[in-house]
């Protein structure tokens, strides 16, 4: 599964800049990156008049503009998702997701801290706090980072989050919900999945597995 | 799988004004659909300064921006997609997809064509063409329908793409790439995986099974 990291802070204590800083550096590393980030406001797809503006208004469910490098995905929700939704429904090919704000989500948070805006944290350290950025002390049993060692938190989130996710996962899903599994019930499906595919061309060295079936008429 | 239409036409002959009257058809008679568009000129993540333009800016992979009622995901590529693609990548819970334009790919196409702004068609028989919207008449064989005729291009596309489509797919991607299947090994691996989760509570009466696995160190 994909790690995610929320970066918090309260208004104007500099998350995106943060976030600016950090992608390069760990694009440096060799890692890709996803962001999140929450619009309470909503926003407009591509600009008023434009194609697939007017796809999107007509009744489109989602909309899809693809462009040589780059492609945008548009699309109806019920509410607001959970970050893990949000990577279950739309992220892949990435090795780490890195959100702004999303303060009340379970995800592990690193927060930043500036004195000269604020007096306190935003975060305690029940709320799955990791880090902080700082340039003021705090006496919290956290990793404090300065604001201007960003290679130092790199190196942090590289140990924390990249470099132990070595584990196999296996995600089973059945009409849109994830179904808990147990360790031998997960170990039985993917051992199984693996040897019945493990003649076919191509499936020799597998490193990812993915299979949906559809449309199944249960007589 | 979900099935893809192509609306194509020459220039300025309507296209997006046809999608415009068919997505409310279909929505009423209950499909969702999903509307593809090419854009050659690239385009703009929400607007210059906007957090999520400089998370993209500065590096990210992929942009999300997540609101109550829509959700925005903007990735790079490393070259255009093709429909199926698209589809794979990127579209999710919806009956079927509509594209503006694509008239190389290879998915049926519905030509709209009108006499005052052109003398012929742009796509011949051999382009998968499957329908003509327009104000003249040609001597093709493929269903011919009016401009104002939503209602019955609505019908042709309900028959032709959406009713059929009832068939058990089985799809298996390994390391990013589909495996194509042979008749007998998808019913094997459908059979074969549908009965090692039917005793799972909430597989009983799967319609759909979604299964990943990653991270495989194969010994």
């Amino acid at each position: 599964m994909i790690p995610i990291i929320s970066i918090v802070g309260k208004s104007d204590s500099g998350k995106t800049t943060l976030i600016e800083k950090l992608l390069p550096e760990l694009n440096r590393r060799g890692y890709r990156i996803a962001t999140v980030k929450h619009d309470t406001h909503g926003f407009e797809v591509d600009r008023e008049g434009k194609d697939s503006w007017r796809h999107k208004k007509a009744g489109a469910y989602s909309v899809i503009i693809s462009s040589p490098n780059k492609v945008a995905l548009i699309r109806d929700v019920e509410r607001d998702l959970s970050l893990e939704e949000i990577r279950e429904k739309f992220i892949q090919d990435v090795d780490i997701i890195i959100t702004e704000g999303y303060k009340k989500d379970v995800q592990p948070k690193i927060e930043i801290f500036r004195k000269e805006k604020h007096e306190n944290l935003l975060c305690t350290q029940d709320d799955s706090l990791v880090a902080i950025v700082t340039n003021k002390k705090f006496d919290i049993k956290v990793p404090q980072f300065d604001l201007e060692d960003v290679s130092g938190l790199a190196s942090f989130i590289e140990e924390k989050f990249l470099k132990s996710r070595k584990t196999e996962e296996i995600m089973l899903k059945v009409d849109g919900n994830n179904i808990p599994l147990k360790p031998f019930i997960k170990d039985f499906l993917s051992r199984s999945i693996r040897g019945m595919i493990s003649s076919l061309k191509g499936c020799e060295d597998p490193k990812r597995i993915e299979i949906r079936i559809e449309n199944i008429d249960n007589k």
